[in-house]
């Protein structure tokens, strides 16, 4: 099977790479070309610009950085548009916001083209594994055709209707997180201001019928107040506003989600933006006393 | 090892039966005595009053359905107090409030004796099955001679220190548990108004860094409006705000417990206080359109 | 003077008529041109088109539902982007949020006119008794020349600054509302529900440091569960959601704020979009006991 | 009429002060006897304990700093208690939560005597200007023939019903009080923080729907964040709290209040307690960009 792959930054180069392995015939592309050489040493082939990588490839998979670049590659001269037609398939794995995802849809469509999008939840360990779940939706016929690609990438993934589906499940999944994130945070403090180890809780939780890998991973080191950034907590915050806004639309009241949201944006205010989204704990422990 | 065991309900009886069941000698004690029987059929010696059964062991746990039964058997004639003295260990594992450990710590170091409170966490399977977690705290000593009979008892026994810190450690945990439902339960409210299957979020959730039994264990359920009481929800919701509370009394500030709080207030305002503390996810599907 | 005035609804009919009354010159438009009768009988002169009364007046005042009646107003054909010019003042004293109103001051400047928005707290009564609060922002030498007209429009009209001020200051004011509105809505649900009288609340609250005309005006009818729509729920709950938005953008955490948004947004979802904001209260009173 | 009156801090001194200047003979006792002078001076006898003026008097208003005192003065040797009887009429109007209320009431009525809770709404300056609101309850008899007393100290008095309602109306109102706090504080913090400014804030809220008192007092001083403690945040927070139980009892969700009461607590935890609650808005302001 023959793949084209737009965008080589930490997570698509960790997929290119996947899909090599697996026996793909895979043709890179990326804004900075020399970012293909080491794929192109694995055995792929280089296309200059994105339109002569559709032109090539039946199925093209994007994994850009944010919905800024999904855009530029698909409208920009030299892009997606200019050869996507009859036949061919466009799959978006880049997290963008439904918004975008339905441009793009629109766009791609309108060319006579089909379109999944197909966010991911994991990050780079996940996707050099081969470990990523991808929430598709969009053209069942194209994600049916693609299912061998998604089985080298990931360890699930799921079908999920129309376009815009996959983005607003992510939001779903990361505003559950980011609430879950709170209530750990609140727990800690409670427990340290309180005379009782947080230590000690990490291992009674580590126990009982609430341990969960995020727990485990992330507590540790918030009792060490230590938050290297593996989700950027500005981007929790963001994706707990776009959940919130998606409730708002659909009048779902949720209050929990919104004092998280309220507690996130205070430690963005404390300049923790750009840590770890467990950093939320400091606008918890925060006193002067 | 000789032990004495005050209540024989769900849990008392399956605690007493597998220090039996482990080739303990136990003198069983219940306020109905029939439900002795079973216990003496397996070997158990009974009492007739809390009062003989201090009398005849070294070392008594009691296991009571709440800190009012727990008073009432230190307290009332023929109570612990007329036996308890110097040499002897009291150990409370039911569940009760900081203050009323306390009061029958007092008591009981009063008359010389030594004092362990160790609340639980786990319902009747893990107590079954000797898979309790165990909060102890108060004296040392005890405690470290007491660790046989909870290593029957428990998959593990945590110390935590003065009296009192085991029921405070307890609230902590259920105060993280609360929030959780709450989180969860908005999540899934979100994915099925947004047109997103809530099934498939649960299996999502389950393959992610969130994936936890208690999510797994009562998702299903919940996404059929059904919720079987294993913890009521009442009894959660007075959790909370025991949680609360302490954070008041040490100055932690905690939006999203006290937001996860007021919705379980809204559910009992619902009338479903006896369900499923999981029903909480009613007062957020609420809606008349 | 003499003034044009686009958009003859509820509010811009009185508008202009108290404009007439003292003694301006006003130039009038409506879409539904008919609705201009009643005020060229009391003097009006009458344009065809938005653009034929920018030609024929220095200032002119728009005074429309919403913000794409806004931008129709002046983008569209024989808009008031057809005739503006140097010399020439736009004066928009519509509801709009920030970026439409940005827009449209980009547009007019573009043209070599002047641009102030001067969005006004107050509905019907205050339009009619003159007695708007204007919060005008933009060209201040044009805000300046306009005061004659503000004064008679309004009881008092503020500088703000920058355009987009005057729509941010109004979504402030809003916010500070609603949250009040819940305060209030929950302190007279909880006197209800601990069998106190919420009348008497009413009569204490009135002669209290917390006494104003909102709590005045609008307890007696809660207190009857009636809610005739002076300001809908709907509206407030937008604007909620832009004032949370707003401090967003400017990492400002409101948690009473979000609190009060998510009680508006469990309203809408009880059908309750279209009644007065003051109808919160029923998702604070709904219980099924 | 004559009438007994127990307490003479800031609050007792003025409303005894105020009863002889309208002509009621008033005996007076206080802990520390030597307060009583002044009184002395214009006219007011002296008793020499709680129990003496009882004896003299057929009512006796007592005016203490908190439930420790209001118990001590009733049970304490020498206390009311030992004198009061049939025909005796005995009304506390110290600020005390329902159930010490309910304890007097039952000591009183216990003796024959009859019993009313007045606390009051209205700090020092009122109490001088016999411009409290009295929030009074229990024995419809001796309310009635308290009137002129109260007539005299307070603008306007409330029977609120059995004892307790007092005590809880008086929560009710501060709750409100506290959640508007919050969302004042939120609006001036969101205005500062946009780039607005806060003191045409207060111009603009001034004007409208909302204006009140408070505002109107407070919102200066805060925006030079200036907290000279009128009514000390711990106080406010406490009885937040106390609200919010009240509302736990009777299943009321009042998700702003607790929004309200984490923001007091924050504000605490920042060492803010002992100045007037206004300076929770230093919780909302607070950031480190």
């Amino acid at each position: 099977m023959e793949i084209g792959f737009l965008g080589l930054g930490i997570m698509g180069k960790a997929m290119a790479m996947n899909l090599l392995k697996h026996g793909f015939k895979v043709t890179v592309w990326n804004r900075t070309l020399s970012k293909c050489d080491e794929l192109v040493e694995h055995g792929a082939s280089m296309g200059e610009t994105p339109a002569q990588v559709i032109k090539k490839c039946k199925y093209t998979i994007a994994m850009l950085s944010d919905p800024c670049a999904a855009l530029s590659v698909v409208f920009d001269k030299d892009g997606v548009l200019e050869q996507i037609c009859e036949g061919k398939g466009y799959i978006d794995m880049s997290t963008v916001d439904a918004e975008t995802s339905l441009k793009i849809n629109q766009a791609i469509t309108g060319k006579g083209g089909r379109f999944v999008e197909g966010p991911v939840s994991g990050s780079k360990k996940p996707a050099e594994d081969g470990q990523l779940i991808i929430l598709a939706a969009g053209d069942k016929s194209l994600f049916d055709e693609t299912v061998p690609a998604f089985d080298v990438l990931g360890k699930k993934s799921f079908y999920l209707g129309q376009v815009g589906n996959g983005a607003k499940m992510k939001l779903v999944v990361n505003m559950v997180m980011g609430s879950m994130m709170n209530a750990f945070s609140e727990g800690l403090v409670l427990a340290d201001k309180s005379g009782l180890s947080s230590d000690t809780l990490l291992d009674i939780l580590d126990l009982g019928a609430m341990t969960n890998p995020m727990f485990k991973g992330k507590g540790p080191s918030m009792n060490k107040s230590s938050y290297p950034p593996a989700f950027p907590l500005k981007h929790q915050q963001k994706d707990m506003r776009l959940a919130l806004a998606l409730g708002d639309e659909n009048a779902v009241s949720m209050p929990v989600a919104a004092a998280a949201n309220e507690a996130f944006k205070k430690a963005r205010s404390m300049g923790l933006g750009d840590l770890d989204f467990s950093a939320v704990i400091e606008a918890v422990k925060f006193s002067r006393e």
